[in-house]
């Protein structure tokens, strides 16, 4: 298998996706649908919608439907956690996939609005791809409703934002923050790619606990990374964590010992792929790759 | 029928239904989960649940769904629209339902990510609640990601906001405004109450116009009350309109004109209602109660 290229294929699919499927630029509102398309349409990973397309097709001999849309709604709501993220009033944050985040490139206002349309938009997208299968579409809606609500993603950003006001964080404060604001839409994804794929009920639990440890190794890598590079390796702002004096996995754990862990991880991850049905070559290599990137 | 019986007995469910559905104050993170029943547990009019709930009920034959958790996923859209609404980066207010505003009571980050887990709760309240009938949970979704997305309810946002910001404002620009802010939200309620009633699809599209005339009607007489009337009474802040220089039906029809298009718009509402099946004597009688209404 040539990874990169299979990677490459992925992400060319997504692009395409997302500008199928997002609103023209120039439908009213012009200003809105421009802003959401400057937020979605950038230099990002599209890491979750390629877990997503690449889960769908482990599952050769079932019913399988379109992942595609799938996909996409999992960058809209991606996107929109970031655009969110970056706001003064959370953190405050000038650079995004190496560019002005939304709000600085519109402005305030704005990407509160594109975020919310963005998070909006995804859900709509799941219901009217998935309409003709209605079963599926429910299972999707409800997978990616639950892994960004209140429970899962935001509750993440709420405690990390405490933390960074400085709330003392336990180890277990940590461990909930990475679980739900990282690993949550990690599993979703997986998950969501074993749905449209036709994976069995079992299946798709397993691609969940593989999306769990994942995140968590994919989360503790962006700390480590967070305090050992630079602004322009990252495309965004470096050494946010310690400047807050935020409690990160290395901060609790020191470098040596998170990358330990953050190895430990990816290794459950890998041990659960490797009970899925099909040819998770391409998974496997994402899953070493992440632990091993330097941006 | 008494009419003031009917409406108390379906604001009572709908508030037991908020109560039910929405998580736990002390669910982590508690502080999300807190503010989020803040918002919605307030002295609100429950206009768009009431609607819904009333549209249920108007197919007596057919079979019919519970429509209770529909209706509290549309307040918790709306209740998101007012809390975005009301941050310091769009309309800046400190009272909402004769309370302060979420980001007054908690902090702006609080209020932010509150507003987006309403939005996505109220979507998976649908996936859940519905799952047993996925094609009637497909067209509650889609009919409410529509409502509430980047075409509709945001583009009105978007519009509204530059036109308080000086845009010019046409004639044409403000029906937009009215029609996707305001009565975007209203068509899907009465839409998603004939969806749970078992409702033909002839019906259903009766309800949907139906609504945009309620909702037209209703924006008006809100023109007209903030420029009439008292913070006091309103139980908001009144008088913004004008201070913001902002165009409104009032500023650009005068009082007088703006009084009889809201007549006119809630009459061709009621004629609307009587083309519908079943006793529409409640919906008639709040129609005309929303148009004579003094807050």
């Amino acid at each position: 298998m040539d990874f990169a290229a299979v990677l490459q294929r992925h992400v060319a699919r997504v692009e395409g996706g997302i500008d199928r499927l997002l609103p023209g630029a120039s439908e009213p509102s012009s200003r809105l649908h421009a802003a959401m398309r400057y937020s979605v349409q950038s230099e990002g990973k599209r890491l979750r919608p390629v877990l997503l397309l690449a889960a769908s097709e482990l599952f050769g001999a079932g019913p399988r439907s379109d992942p595609l849309p799938a996909a996409v709604a999992v960058e809209c709501v991606h996107t929109y956690s970031l655009v969110h993220d970056d706001l003064p009033c959370m953190d405050n944050d000038d650079l995004r996939r190496g560019r002005p985040t939304l709000h600085r490139a519109f402005d305030e206002a704005t990407a509160l609005l594109a975020g919310d349309a963005l998070l909006t938009h995804a859900f709509a997208i799941l219901a009217e791809s998935y309409a003709g299968s209605p079963p599926l579409a429910v299972s999707l809606l409800a997978e990616l409703a639950a892994a960004a609500g209140s429970r899962r993603l935001i509750a993440g950003q709420m405690e990390d934002l405490l933390s960074e006001r400085g709330a003392a964080q336990t180890r277990e404060g940590l461990e909930f923050i990475h679980l739900n604001k990282t690993a949550a839409m990690i599993e979703a994804s997986l998950a969501m790619g074993g749905l449209c794929g036709g994976a069995s009920v079992t299946d798709v639990e397993l691609l969940r606990k593989a999306g769990r440890e994942l995140g968590l190794a994919f989360q503790i890598v962006d700390d480590i990374l967070d305090a050992t590079s630079d602004t322009a390796t990252l495309g965004k702002t470096a050494g946010k964590d310690a400047k807050a004096g935020k409690t990160t996995y290395v901060s609790v754990h020191g470098l040596d010992a998170a990358r330990a862990i953050a190895r430990e991880r990816s290794d459950h991850a890998l041990a659960l792929l490797r009970r899925l049905p099909g040819d998770t070559g391409f998974l496997t290599f994402l899953t070493e790759g992440l632990v091993s990137r330097t941006h």
